[in-house]
């Protein structure tokens, strides 16, 4: 194994909290905010939130470990390194995954089991990558077991910059503002450019994968590779957004003090890559069926719907609770908002069950959930979780408006809104945290962030319908259609 | 076996269309038609097609015998009497139904298909009947081997007229209205009074079964029945809506001219049934239980989603080929279009497959598919298939409206039809074949009827969602949801 | 004036329906009806119920001759051809179309008064067509008065049929389908070639105006024309749809008997048309300008925003009617039905509104109402008018299904209909009267192809907002935007 | 003049901000923020922000004097207090409202304007006053003149709280919890409870109007009233919500950092009212036709449409913006949105022309717009305006996800956000200021708040639709339809 892969020497296979936490001290990526470089991300404001988050992650694993874990050479694992080869491997990993994303009511997006269900495609069909040739599938199959064995959380950015949606990034006016080889060597690449939109910055490790349907052209191959890096590596920078974690504390901002994963954008200045952590390389077919042909489409879609499964679920207790807080059951038009929330939850898990019912071994031997059912989970939720959202709003109408801090009532007016907040079936302080984390679902900046997350998280939705469309010529069925129109 | 449920002399086991209207010649319902008795329903020109269409589907189920049918104790019978008692039995009944809908494209609803699914619950959820010290199973189970073994075809009426909706029939101005008990015999009973809404009126059987949710009171017994009675039984009567075959031949309207089943309004004028044809009687807990106890709710929901499966299928052949026939697949609003009824199509399949995956045996050892799959799938499609039709027009355009009939096309003007008809990868013929198609299947009254019986098919959609808010309270993720809350 | 333009002989001025009927068997289009010619449309079922509607229309403006007929030269003439002046001419002309659609309940599309607008302002915008030196000012306003004068009905048609809808006619691979010039005289031109949907075939003249965008190139100008003739004209042929009045007569068909106005295409084989009838002439950026140059755009969605308003008003009516029979006015749902279709009919009556609010005169003196609200207008009523026959539908429900006829209520069985088809408010024979009504207009042949003209009656949605799009360039509020940000 | 209603001694007429602040810091209201009192509110971070625009709308208004003031009594005051007499009257405040709107983008939803419209309502209908036997007008009258001539600015309550929201605040668990009369003496009347929702809690004055539809009892007397109290009155508090002003600045959050009005509570404990600041009391009939028999109802709804036509304008621009900076101008889905935003504006202006047009003196004299375009305006932008944000959302995409702040701008990072933030054509820098600001108006916690605001400005959606039900039976057109239906 090389030095670019070894093991921790501390602990081998599933981490915990603390684990996290000191790699991340011992290896701080450079993290750029507000213009200046952040010191310590685990006292930086801004972002401290959203690293506990993720060290309580490792945690909660440990305290599911019959569900979330496995064991693997002896070791501990994380299950949703699996590599599914029947049936009840992709169950157990569906039931690791749902349990996982209750960590955080499917509030985060870069949960690493997302990418592990990409790394473990990857080396469960590792031959892919030697197709023409190459000889990138040890690469693959050592990075995964690293990974595994490691435990490490990845980020990933997908996106080129392009001023001119239209055409790739080598024929733009600047062909060199996204991120491209520069120089090769017998050790590696040079990379140099930007990515747009790492989620979780702070993760352990960086996985730029190719943006999707380069146009297979020379100038176009300096952009089309997929590697893995530490986010630490030197030369290698993130600009962050800014924050919606406002320091509020959780009790005001329960989902916003808590889940914020962050976005960056990632900047390459001459950042080398050792051979060993690439992928593929220079080749544009390759890299345009990289996700598809592998299952990796197909297994993090399979997380995602998990997680929105998860995700539909916190909105359903929400809006019960607040139905029966405030005595709506009698409303038809409360009936039909819950009832379509509940239909699309419904979905979403019948979405995920056809998956598995349809489930097939790929060419390299994996098992594959059935790629149309998560097809049209991914197209449905974009359109569903901002509905659901409107939802909340429409249920907690003014009551989401003037809603006092935890502050307040732990201040001199604290009778007074004892007296004034009630609702029917609620206490004051209790109505007071239910909506507020209606508030901080729906109408936060939090909030806000998560809706435009979830719209785009697989694309532009017109996009999408195209692939749909394009994908899917429904020839047996035009054949069905105008053999009975024949048979007049 | 009694008389009233004797074997046919001249065949057991699955029909063929000959023996359909043998026996439709044989006991003639009595239908009335604008005002008039109808005297031969085969030769009777509204009507006519319909039955010609449902005698087609009896030599259908031959010609696709190997998925259709079934032996029973030496006997071919259709496999949509099938009393499931694994998931093998399950797929196969599946495999059944989405192959009796393509017979008709899903524009059949009563398809006998449909009740059979539950008369078979019925009887293989038999000992439910005798709860409380009642002995209906035995009827049960001998009429299901009684309409099995003739392979007859049942329409239904479930529903009350009601002047006052809020009210059940006993306290409406007129109790006398509805159809209720007058008189019981060692014999049976008699009854009086109308039922709305049988569609199929020249099938062989009705059944009467409990308009759902009764009133529990005295005075609601009289209107607390279930039973089976040929439709040509003496006393009862059937008034036919107009028509919407208007004569103009399978060329011209290719749906209209095929698949008028009808619906009608049944009146009981001292009409007797005997107690054999008796499930149950002034037991309203019973018949308030009826169809969710027995599993029946579910294996119909069931059939509902095949014909929905295979009639989204259709619609998705024809829009395919709208498309591809006027050149249109460039557009993105066309891509989007078209993604929407494909989705809606998935939601349907993955909603059949998570029903087969969660079934589970019932109380009385029948295997029953799951039912939220179901309930979800059943709310969505009133709301998508008005979509998916509006889709048709919304693609089909101006090219709907100036079509020229087959009587055109045979006539002095063709050249110039040729010429001014055709579209980018159509020839005029074609091209006019596959928009009667399409204009039969969003605007005509055919068409019209079609979207009204999905709207309605299970209810008042504003009712759909109360039960779905009242049957699922959330408990457990309200619970969720307080944990997260009193975590902080 | 010109034998082709001369007054009619018995009248002059405003007609009455015997006027129209006389012209009709005098001057005959050439109809053709499923492959055969028509020999009288007087008494031709398909046909006849829409001729003798239209009669009666010109009864009807006499019978309301103060808000429909005006005086000029000392004859009564229609005030649907009213060259406004001023902002009380445009109130009167509102009053008027208001008033005339009321006759159909907004039903028919083809009402004369819309084609008046158009040649009304034409003639008030004569100037117009003498740009870059023609003088074809004097044909149209010769061929006004001619109208005017007479009382005529016209039809017109503007789409030439295409099999690639990307281009036009002339690059099309037979240049022959479309109506083009074929040869050019002294005493006029003649045509030969298709034109799609002349909606009231019936009508005494047809106006055959520049299909819009025509691309200009030489090869397009045999394309590029207007002229007016007798749709009696020799060589003019027109192939009709199949009716929608299927003869069921006005008590089962209420809409359906009545408003068949027919759509169809005209045939032209050499036509001869006169210069005095042509007001434009190879001139394809005239062709292009013609409509949107002379008002006339802005005065025919004027007149069909005063018939939308009233088709509204007839749905609100209907609705109320329903709520009201049923009992049904104490559901939140169903107030939300009706809040939709009111709030819609509010905003067609603000649009009319603004539009004479801002009312302005033309380059060539004629006041022309304020584009913007008609824009409006007409972009949301194609989405409007489906969602009132939806909401229909929903109120009608099951309602809607089991329609006894006429003749059902005038035969044996009339005592159990009066029992069982009454409603809460409504004895039975007047519940389907009413349901009748509203079947018609939401589930029937005719209500379907209702709702297929109204989505497309001002072209494709999806162009319709591009031209929105293109037409408001919104710079004075991007710089109201870039203000604000620059006030930074 | 009494002392409670004197004219301030520096100024009299319109004030400008430095007015504005002077008072402000003479008569501070009680304001609670996160459990402690706020000490000074133009230096308080989460409130100073909203304090200097409230000020620099005072001088904007002199910026624009012409439009927005007029002179009244030698004094230049704001046109917003104009009692309307006939139709120039009416345009010249709308003139003024329409400017005053466009200084916050339409963003302030208590901009002074919107009360001043009601206080000089009820001053134009003094008379209503006294309707009974009361003598309340003169309190009106003077009132008005006190508040117009020293240009105070005002916020309201009228919502109590219920803790069960089916029965009035007299028959809760509590009856002390709402705002309520404790005693009564010679010189005024004292209230203890409190009211949600005081929109702009650093106003001058506090206008506690009838929470509506107050049930007909004596029991609710306790809660009938109206008075207009300055917010220093002694005993009165307002419990702050947390600010969406999170201090980034204007740079960062454009609208957040300026428009932040705050939502507060009101609470009364033993507060004295002195007679000449009630408008009515104890006499439930008064407060349940107060707003809408005084023309107020309709002229604040004039004003909101003024401001959500500016505030559409907005939405527009910076959509035209985003489009152009990004080359989106070749997409159709893109036309459609802008088509739709368009659409929704053109109806807002419509609605404004049509209240308008037809406007009519009420019984006192005064000029109130046309309530039935208004009611419909105010029933549709809840609904528009998600959709115009969610537009926003749509065309911003993944742009709005990692802006980077002015910070980073300002930061050595400078030329690499240079690089990767351009679009096709907007520098770097410009394109962050544009999507900052559509961030601003469609993701942040801002953007949410102003959403919740917009859907229940006016009450609960469902309400509204009931009221429109109720308040319109539509017996003409019922009649019409009867009478159509009657001529078969």
């Amino acid at each position: 194994m090389s030095k670019a892969l070894a093991l921790d020497s501390e602990y081998q296979g599933a981490r915990k909290g603390a684990d996290f936490l000191r790699h991340l001290e011992a290896c701080p990526p450079e993290l750029w905010y507000q213009g200046k470089r952040v010191e310590n991300v685990r006292n930086f404001a801004p972002l401290k939130n959203g690293v506990a988050t993720l060290a309580a992650l490792y945690d909660y694993q440990w305290d599911h470990s019959v569900l979330m874990l496995e064991t693997v050479d002896d070791r501990k694992v994380s299950r949703s390194f699996s590599i599914t080869k029947d049936r009840s491997d992709l169950l157990a990993v569906g039931k690791a995954l749902l349990t996982g994303a209750q960590f955080s009511q499917g509030m985060l997006g870069r949960d690493p089991a997302y990418l592990n269900r990409s790394i473990a495609s990857f080396a469960g069909s590792a031959d892919f990558f030697d197709i023409g040739g190459r000889t990138f599938s040890h690469n693959v199959k050592e990075y995964f077991r690293f990974v595994r064995d490691n435990d490490l959380a990845l980020t990933h950015t997908i996106l080129n910059p392009r001023a001119n949606r239209r055409i790739g990034p080598a024929f733009q006016d600047d062909p060199t503002v996204s991120a491209h080889v520069t120089r090769e060597t017998d050790a590696g690449i040079y990379i140099t450019g930007a990515r747009l939109v790492a989620t979780l910055p702070f993760a352990d490790e960086i996985a730029v994968f190719p943006a999707r349907l380069l146009d297979v052209s020379d100038a176009s191959k300096d952009y089309a590779f997929a590697f893995v890096l530490p986010t630490s590596t030197a030369g290698l920078k993130f600009i962050c957004r800014d924050s919606v974690d406002y320091g509020m504390g959780p009790k005001n901002h329960p989902l916003g003090a808590r889940y914020e994963e962050m976005d960056a954008v990632a900047l390459f200045d001459n950042v080398f890559v050792p051979w060993e952590r690439v992928f593929c390389y220079r080749d544009i077919d390759i890299c345009n069926q990289f996700y598809d042909a592998t299952g990796a489409t197909a297994h993090i879609t399979y997380q995602v719907v998990c997680k929105n499964i998860v995700k539909i679920e916190f909105f359903l207790g929400l809006i019960s609770l607040m139905i029966r807080g405030s005595g709506l059951e009698g409303f038809q038009h409360i009936h039909e908002k819950m009832a379509d929330v509940w239909a699309g939850w419904q979905a979403m898990k019948a979405f995920k069950s056809a998956s598995e019912a349809g489930a097939r071994l790929n060419d390299f031997g994996m098992l594959v959930p059935d790629w149309n059912p998560l097809e049209a989970a991914r197209f449905m939720f974009p359109r569903l979780y901002p509905r659901i959202v409107e939802i909340v709003q429409q249920i907690g109408a003014s009551g989401l408006v003037t809603l006092p801090t935890s502050e307040d009532l732990d201040g001199p007016l604290r009778a007074e809104i004892d007296k004034c907040f009630q609702s029917m079936r609620l206490e004051a302080a209790d109505k007071i945290d239910l909506y507020r984390l209606a508030w901080d679902a729906s109408v936060s900046a939090f909030a806000g962030r998560q809706v435009l997350y979830e719209r785009f998280f697989f694309g532009d939705p017109v996009h999408m319908a195209t692939r749909i469309f394009r994908n899917n010529p429904c020839s047996d069925l035009m054949d069905r259609v105008n053999g009975f129109i024949r048979a007049k």
